[in-house]
């Protein structure tokens, strides 16, 4: 799946992920009054809201960018509706050719960390049948409980031909607060990522791992060194739009052969039709400039991107 | 709900909670045909086998305990069917007058926190009424991304006067590989520890705080340096029994007041009738075995309990 993410990047010219991320407040009010009205002003209302939302995106955005990001939280705030169109929209965007990485942060110890990687990455076998739960072709994994919470997850990955990010170096502003606590001379950021280019190794694709690590976009000077401790290691870097990380920010992010990076935009994307420069579209043309909206990050980010290339 | 729960805890006698964490192979073959029959031999059919097998050994025990903690990756591995299950399970401990603390280990930058709060804790508002997804009392969260991943759970919590047990040293073999890193002279989990002392003060109830911490039975030199660091924090302590923690290790766990701690055990109740000691149940009393699991655990934690009053 690594292999195939890269492909996608490389002839999309596009290291660029979609978050995703719904809010109620984003969703237009037509779609959510409809919503309503069919389903009832409740969970299920506000779920199919969602869905709505969701598919009108990737609809108007599915042939520009290799992967979607969905962001489990935002789904789970509404309960067992709210999971259903995460498993929805996972799937319908399987369908149609995208990457799913699902940002579910899970870890634990290693019995638990084996059962999130079956529901998520994996089959459970049940009689003579395999059933899978979400499903999705990567997800990110919280690395404070060491490696016998990671490895359960790479197991599976290495059956599946699945992968990870592995959280690093998160971009938001306490992000310092353990991460970046010296461990002799080193920040402790360092040292996981140290342990994820280890783990990398476990599970390579053909120039890069199936184990990738999350990185954010507002720490420059971080993802530099993070890359050369790393140098095989796919970095998905949340934290560029909304969060305050600029293109420029990220050439060192990216290795000498122009690869090594996806950059994820949630709220900038989904939600553009509400931001500066995208009032013309209005709340009914929401998913044509959410698809304007890609065409001017792919076209940002490929200024540090060409840098490198 | 920390008084709630306290409460119950001196009423009981009983500082400790029945970790459900149903695996398909601890269920009694007899339950799992008859799901099986009834509702097909798949995810739902499991599904259902879980929530009667969940059912029998909670209604075995309720009496005898103050809280339950179901781990949500052992149905989150079942997909959108365990998830029902995992919810009913809830809902169902809650009409048994149990407090439920959701093992869910969720954590993420802030407006991510913050749905997760909403799904587990809190609420969202529709129209004009408020709506629950999955309810817990407590849930347990991972502290990696610092004070802004854990302000918005204690935000809700405040509303809501629930609570969270935030990952400090956990129960696992490789827990020390980020987490024993000397930051200066002290190891991560001292300093993690300390963070949350001080979130812990944000919502304080009677004696204790809403803000708990996971502090795993099998390290019993850190639990004692740890009670000292945060003397108002309740411990939640996984790593009893299955894992290899003992009781006399447990001594300095309690505060002098006899209180502080609540000790899980999971595999060793609810799957006690295929464990030594146990056989004369066999599959068919399994739920007795579990209640005779429960008394056992209660006399052999006493007496490290007994010994701090």
């Amino acid at each position: 799946m690594i292999n195939t993410l890269i492909k996608k990047i490389e002839q999309l010219e596009a290291p660029l992920v979609v978050g995703l991320d719904p809010m109620l407040n984003f969703i237009p009010e037509p779609i959510l009054q409809r919503a309503y009205r069919e389903k009832g002003e409740n969970l299920d209302g506000a779920a199919s809201a969602i869905w709505e939302f969701n598919k009108g995106i990737i609809d108007a955005v599915y042939d520009l960018i290799p992967a979607v990001k969905p962001q489990i939280a935002m789904y789970e705030q509404f309960g067992l509706e709210g999971l259903r169109v995460y498993k929805q929209t996972i799937d319908y965007c399987k369908e149609k050719g995208l990457v799913v990485i699902g940002d579910v942060k899970r870890g634990d110890i290693g019995s638990t960390s084996a059962a999130y990687a079956t529901g998520h990455l994996g089959k459970v076998t049940i009689g003579d049948e395999d059933y899978r739960g979400f499903d999705e072709d990567f997800i990110t994994v919280n690395p404070y409980l060491g490696s016998d919470g990671i490895l359960p997850f790479i197991d599976v990955c290495k059956q599946e031909k699945k992968g990870l990010f592995i959280l690093v170096k998160t971009s938001n502003p306490s992000s310092g607060e353990f991460q970046n606590q010296l461990i002799g001379d080193r920040p402790l950021y360092e040292l996981v990522g140290q342990k994820v280019a280890e783990w990398g190794e476990l599970h390579m694709g053909d120039s890069y791992s199936y184990i990738g690590a999350v990185v954010g976009a507002t720490y420059p000077e971080v993802g530099k060194a993070l890359r050369k401790i790393m140098p095989k290691t796919y970095l998905l870097v949340p934290g560029y739009g909304a969060q305050g990380g600029k293109a420029e920010d990220l050439a060192d992010y990216f290795n000498k052969d122009g690869l090594g990076v996806i950059v994820n935009s949630s709220r900038g994307i989904i939600a553009a039709y509400k931001q500066k420069g995208y009032e013309k579209f209005g709340p009914q043309d929401y998913a044509d400039a959410s698809r304007q909206a890609v065409i001017n990050m792919r076209e940002d980010i490929k200024k540090a991107w060409l840098k490198t290339r």
